[in-house]
């Protein structure tokens, strides 16, 4: 065992979040209390960033009328995807893709506008920000899990639409709608593999040694 | 306590890897075994992905000549940033910004070519595919943290430069450089904070209700 290990109760603990959270579009009735709600962004914002720019920002959104708009938003980007997706229309428009309305708590996950002032790590890949606040939603996403919390992260949505309901300035970008809540239970695999979306593939198919390879 | 959660002791050893993860840059001797390696490589390839596309790739670097090069890369773009920050050049010199040469593991995440059929969540938001990378990456580093390895992503070097070095195909895209292994200590906060190059903002100025508000 290393040196500065977790004690092996409390790693394995790490390995079950890890290996049991799931994208979540299946919601339950229930709340998710203030205080609980506030450790979970507490945990994303405990997440690495780029040169610390810390460049994430939680809109929480609590009016059902702007949960409606959202909602809205997110369908009509559903059946967008849909007719772009060809010969698999009808089956992509069979999946549950999100649970906007049925979720206990819904956040907007958004990059911050002035971004360019940041140079540190990002001269060269500027969208390291963004990579910061997935790191900022994966945190969340595993402590939620420890909590018995559902997470869902919706990406279908016009970003320009959706900054503009929330009036985000101008530089500023949503990046995540995000479901939270409880839920009656976990998928046991990720939901587009139990309901033959796709298959995952195995992790030997994503490793390479000094060079890449083809596969 | 909400069903499903796990019980307390669990629970916060998840917030515990969250609260005590860093991104390392001072690394000890020591070898990383390949089981460990394999364990937090699976990890991170248990990370959601966007449309289930898991765009992960992991490159291991094993002969030292090609490390060198790495670090070479890495310290060009140091200079380059140092240049482009301008007033802050001198006291960003002075910044440890990465263990290359040091770390017990070294790492490339890569995205690979082909993503562009991946339509499912992309379709208005293609980055998506980075923020499912990076999800990974915060998997690796919190069950590095859990069995007591300090990771750190470097993110200061020419991508394409980069992709040449590892033969990377048209269309893939190296993101990270990932320097894992051995510490003597983890930082007790965030190092750009210990060395004063930046103050963290705490979690409410992050946080808004139903809109951007002005902060």
């Amino acid at each position: 065992m290393t040196r500065h290990a977790f004690d092996p109760l409390e790693r394995d603990a790490v390995y079950r979040a890890i290996r049991e959270r799931r994208d979540m579009r299946h919601f339950a009735a229930g709340e998710v209390p203030e205080e609980q709600l506030l450790r979970l962004l507490q945990a994303a914002h405990q997440a690495p960033s780029v040169g610390l720019m810390q460049p994430w920002r939680f809109v929480r959104i609590t009016r059902q009328a702007l949960r409606e708009s959202i909602h809205q938003l997110v369908e009509q980007e559903r059946l967008e995807t849909a007719r772009a997706l060809g010969e698999r229309e009808d089956e992509f428009m069979r999946l549950k893709v999100e649970g906007v309305l049925s979720c206990a708590e819904l956040l907007v996950a958004a990059l911050p506008p002035g971004r360019e002032v940041h140079v540190f790590g990002r001269r060269t890949m500027p969208d390291m920000d963004l990579a910061s606040v997935a790191c900022a939603i994966q945190n969340l996403w595993l402590a939620a899990r420890a909590e018995g919390l559902g997470l869902g992260w919706v990406s279908l949505f016009d970003p320009q639409a959706l900054a503009d309901l929330l009036a985000l300035p101008t530089g500023a970008r949503p990046v995540a709608v995000l479901c939270l809540g409880p839920v009656d239970a976990f998928y046991s695999r990720p939901m587009l593999e139990q309901e033959h979306w796709t298959e995952a593939r195995p992790l030997a198919d994503m490793l390479f040694t000094d060079q890449w390879e083809e596969r």
